[in-house]
């Protein structure tokens, strides 16, 4: 089988400052994520370690530079899906974690458990050895001004009792993830995020959700989700994308197909990231699509490294 | 169309002691959500008012009478989902809540969000005037000595150092649930447990997933599932459910395949309640389904009654 990843650093729009740092960011966790999987890894090795490089890059929306509710707390959730035996394991509403993913993993692999919230996910963390950092390592600068930013225009359209309009544009979603096919054939995904700026505390959204978040099955294919996290978990647009696959269409298609249902039916933007099931050549299919203005992704198959971020963009160079 | 409601008491193995009581039990609750129907009331006034009597009955996994976690707390899990529109609202590891169910309902009408969790959803709570209760007043006799059972016996396995076995039967889960019909046409399900005794402090399962623990959409069906949570969780179950109504299955076939893919793709055990959209004579089918030895359930339509709680039973009385 034929290794290849793709990840996502988040769809919505990016502001210039911070565009290029994202499309590095991809590009970066993808080749770590690929370099797993060229060694010898599995896939979950993979989407494991592209998930945990974004991470630990501040400019991601996830691990340290994680929005930041409207306590101006980190609470971050994260998952992880074996396509092999539907395997999961996930946390959220997790404080003072620098890399949820890999507890998430953890959480799959020394528990009877898929998913583990707040002071128990922060309890199982410190038993497996790992101490929770201080909130201040987890906050930048760039979070501290966007929740700022994002009160002071809640309060000021509370204010004129003026009918909700949208919130300003850096305060979309970006939620980052990955998912892979490794040389056995397997299939993983991963997803990890801090949520959505100004959220309620205790917000929990689709990233850490089997069928939400993610989805991964040998027989079908994986899934990773970024965007409106209350639209995706309404749809289970993971496993939609998922369902697509199972009637045929292709990666690329379902990606597309499943986002359309989604805006028609309850509204809000989002981009996915999709492997199809290997096929007989043992290459799988690689689909990406977003409804926001951009999605940063990257993906490596055959020694190829291809990435974009505005819709229709698609760069490329060799490895 | 003709209001319809289906509930769930849990699939288990009930011990004879609690077999009359949780009967009554759902016997109870679905008529308490069909007299909301026929004075007028939504299908989601319906869900929430059965799922609340069950969460009142201290025989029931749910609200009073919740299992405990290896600490001896009550977390509670549940959500609500409306057919007309997918809105959803859903809480999980709550501490001090009498009505789960409740909250879930408020999550959907007062925020944005669609999942609260922990101590940012009791916020929530006591930012609605709801105030919380002493744990004391959630935990049961019953459930404690289980917790106490279940401890006794995994230190006894630890100990012998044998194979894992299967946990003494009283401790598999009781989850309640509800999907109904109004006079409307309008779909709704809900869903509500205290998860499964000796859980890790902070286990969520699959009852406040959207696709997991219930689905509802006007243009499908609804369903609330009970059972593995994990298993349940891992295959999306009750999106699973919709997406076999979707292909032309009855609510009846539905509820079996998914049930059959689930126990052949990642074992485990669990059962089902599904009503199918609504057809044209303004009347939607009726299914429920489980793989557990018993699954109490009550289902009205047209002024009967039908229960039943060993496989293949239906009893029933016109009210």
């Amino acid at each position: 089988f034929r290794p290849t990843i793709i990840v996502h650093g988040g769809a919505r729009q990016f502001t210039p400052d911070t565009r290029d740092l994202v499309q590095e960011g991809v590009k970066a966790a993808a080749r770590q994520g690929y370099a797993e999987l060229t060694k010898g890894g599995s896939a979950m090795d993979a989407v494991v370690a592209a998930v945990s490089a974004m991470e630990d890059n501040t400019v991601f929306n996830a691990g340290h530079g994680s929005r930041l509710n409207l306590k101006g707390q980190v609470e971050a959730d994260a998952i992880v899906i074996d396509g092999r035996n539907l395997g999961s394991g996930a946390v959220c509403g997790l404080q003072g974690c620098s890399n949820p993913v890999q507890l998430a993993r953890l959480v799959m692999e020394k528990t009877n458990h898929c998913l583990l919230t707040a002071d128990g996910a922060r309890e199982f963390m410190e038993s497996q050895g790992i101490a929770a950092v201080p909130s201040s390592e987890l906050v930048t600068e760039r979070a501290r001004i966007e929740l700022e930013q994002h009160v002071k225009f809640s309060s000021a359209v509370e204010n004129l009792v003026a009918p909700r309009s949208a919130p300003p544009p850096s305060s979309s979603c970006d939620t980052v993830g990955a998912v892979a096919m490794d040389a056995n054939g397997n299939l993983a995904a991963a997803t990890s995020t801090g949520g959505i700026t100004a959220k309620l505390p205790g917000r929990v959204g689709d990233s850490p959700i089997i069928g939400s978040g993610a989805y991964a099955d040998n027989t079908v294919g994986a899934v990773s989700t970024t965007g409106c996290g209350e639209s995706i978990m309404k749809v289970c647009l993971a496993r939609r994308v998922g369902e697509l696959l199972e009637k045929g269409k292709t990666a690329q298609e379902a990606a597309e197909h499943a986002l359309e249902f989604m805006s028609g039916r309850v509204g809000g933007a989002a981009g996915v990231i999709v492997l199809s099931q290997y096929g007989n050549a043992g290459a799988c299919e690689v689909g990406h699509h977003f409804i926001t203005e951009n999605m940063a992704w990257a993906a490596i198959d055959e020694g190829q490294l291809r990435w974009g971020v505005d819709p229709g963009q698609e760069m490329n160079e060799i490895i």
